[in-house]
């Protein structure tokens, strides 16, 4: 997926994906705001803001609200999930890949030290919620640190970076788009509060979820219509035993994503 | 300091730096093994093990002990410090400076993809440690994430990176080691439940180590003779008040550091 595609949305998905989306994104002007200096920040705040939304920042939002959390306790980590994805793709869009090209408007020096700094302060924004978790529960840090855990598996060596190695090393087809969309759902479930079972299946509706938007390194989808049926009923049945009026969410972001009606692009950012 | 330099040492100060050094090697060794897929943790493994030890791990550990914490409870947070100072300056390498001539076994991009697979390692380590405290005490989620955010502000856009962007954007000459080495110090007291007062004098010891050892972008050391006497007593202040016994070693680093029988070399990995 290397183009933007069209956002649309049905009218309910709509609200609920406007509510979260501004949410995450009045957090990350807070985060990243135009202050000096203004070389280290112009950039920043242009990569940022410029990136499409992605499918794992909303999960981690749903995923808290299926499990009975507030969504305030979950929107600093879907931020923080952006600035990781705006990173990884920031940094992707820099490997000399023949059939890539990038255009930006910022050199790609700028563009190296610019998602550098963007990681640490994913990683600040997390470690730093600590007080603003709203749930009043027992072991904040504890969940916290968890879902840094999380994280870092999957944008690491195990996750994106491995992604990114296997197109540049092997130009393997298969892009792991499912994992970051797992980590997602359940960094949401950790810190919604869920038990270890909530958060397993979380993670596996996220996985399918992610899975069906998944390209290969030419941007083709790679489900096919059967598969992705088949990924969407796999999903539905993670979300069973939930409490229906807290799945609503989650499960309506599924059917419009299912039916292509919310359709991210998690590759585009730089190279519009 | 592009070159690598000698590191001779006082008898004393060796003994206890080798402690430390092999105590973090093997860390490191259980962190970054050889392991499939290659093509991801043979460069990564290189990267980490052909790069030059830095002050910010030791400062780290021995800040710990002059709290009176454990040696065990500072090394993985010193480990993953070192993960994230060999991230920063491979990254640094591939910075298109004129002066600069990156030197690798390894291709520009495979240096851009481990460099970016070491800070969410280095992240995951501290925060999957928090079992692995043998302190014993309460709030060991709380240190962790207390330590999390030091090193985000140490490595991202307020600390390594914004260096970097000077030195890029705006040729600035003073490097901002002691920032890290800051970090160390200040991570470590944490770890071995230092006070708030604890923390801070340790944080301001490690930054003028750090000043200390702060080169130009030519790789010239910044601190003249005098400047470096005059950061080494206020270095020593800092230590004044805490029990003599407990801050044996890292007064006897700063001799030794001082005194220019231990110099470290922040950033010749790669270009070695």
């Amino acid at each position: 997926g290397r183009f933007l595609k069209p956002v649309r949305l049905t009218l309910r998905a709509a609200g609920y994906w406007d509510l979260v989306e501004s949410d995450i994104e009045a957090r990350l002007k807070r985060a990243v705001e135009i202050r000096p200096p203004l070389e280290v920040y112009q950039p920043m705040h242009h990569l940022v803001f410029s990136a499409p939304k992605n499918l794992a920042s909303a999960l981690c939002v749903a995923a808290c609200e299926a499990v009975g959390g507030q969504r305030g306790d979950a929107v600093t980590a879907a931020a923080a999930l952006h600035l990781m994805h705006v990173a990884a793709i920031t940094h992707e869009n820099l490997l000399v890949l023949p059939e890539k090209h990038a255009h930006s408007s910022y050199d790609s020096n700028i563009q190296l030290l610019t998602a550098d700094a963007l990681i640490p302060l994913g990683f600040e924004m997390l470690a730093g919620q600590e007080s603003g978790l709203g749930c009043g529960c027992d072991d904040v840090a504890g969940r916290v640190v968890r879902v840094i855990v999380e994280i870092t598996r999957a944008i690491g060596s195990q996750g994106v970076v491995h992604r990114q190695y296997n197109e540049y090393v092997s130009r393997h087809e298969r892009a792991e788009e499912g994992k970051f969309c797992a980590c997602g759902a359940a960094c949401g479930a950790i810190l919604g509060g869920g038990d270890d079972e909530e958060v397993e299946k979380l993670r596996r509706c996220g996985r399918y979820m992610g899975m069906m938007n998944e390209t290969s390194s030419y941007g083709d989808l790679i489900a096919s219509g059967n598969e992705k049926a088949e990924l969407r009923n796999l999903a539905l049945k993670e979300l069973s035993g939930f409490d229906e009026m807290k799945i609503e969410r989650i499960s309506c972001l599924l059917d419009s994503y299912a039916s292509g009606q919310i359709s991210m692009d998690l590759e585009s950012v730089c190279s519009g």
